[in-house]
């Protein structure tokens, strides 16, 4: 953490776009919201990267008919240190999209992403196709 | 873990009441999501529990505003263990209220919910009037 982040008006610290792509990439869980029947949803997801795109398999459910009616969606990870009272967020809102073509779920199998909850079969991969991308960071400027 | 727990359609193992409000006091982090302008958003809280109830201090923003208009939100806790594939969470449905009566806002300034981030004041109370409270986490019944 740098005294030169820039601060965003609710005192956070803003992260570049590198520092957000980071963060997507080392964290395996994130959490997706999307509306349905005008109520917000949120749900976990254990997702992977497919280049700076997320991308995460599901069941036929919830979030995969979020994918099939093309929804907007906000798509969150983030990491906290409780006792330092730190931590850092990065939200993605984009679009969800089923992935069909043979060719880009077969690229997907690849990313060995594999779902946690292996009592259902989880094979339709959804990416999240992002109009925006922004992290945040506490910071306690001052703190030593 | 109980391989006694009952399992949901998606094989999720569901959580009792009481498993979902003890994860509730344990976690020090939630994130809310709502719906702004018909997109949902989804931002993280340090949050603390008033009883049963989710509770959180905001400063003047889109937290806030969802509060004051008394918006239905989804609230969401969670906990992972990578290595073991592993990990729960814990969803809430309800509606963001300000809190406003002095008495309520001076029991909660006893709860010990501190902003984490200091650069702007988050003197604002909401609390969350569930209509549910959802609980699942993975289990694997075929490992030992």
């Amino acid at each position: 953490m740098t005294n030169y982040m820039p601060i965003d008006h609710a005192g956070l610290g803003v992260l570049t776009q590198d520092e957000c792509l980071h963060h997507l990439r080392r964290a395996q869980v994130g959490r997706i919201a999307f509306v349905e029947n005008g109520e917000p949803v949120i749900l976990p997801v254990n997702h992977g990267m497919d280049g700076e795109v997320v991308v995460f398999r599901t069941a036929p459910g919830a979030k995969l008919f979020a994918a099939e009616a093309e929804l907007s969606v906000a798509f969150e990870v983030d990491g906290f240190d409780v006792d330092r009272r730190t931590g850092w967020s990065v939200i993605i809102r984009g679009t969800a999209t089923a992935v069909e073509d043979p060719k880009d779920t077969a690229r997907l199998d690849l990313l060995g992403v594999e779902p946690w909850a292996d009592l259902a079969e989880r094979k339709n991969w959804v990416r999240i196709r992002a109009f925006s991308m922004t992290g945040r960071q506490v910071v306690h400027p001052y703190r030593a």
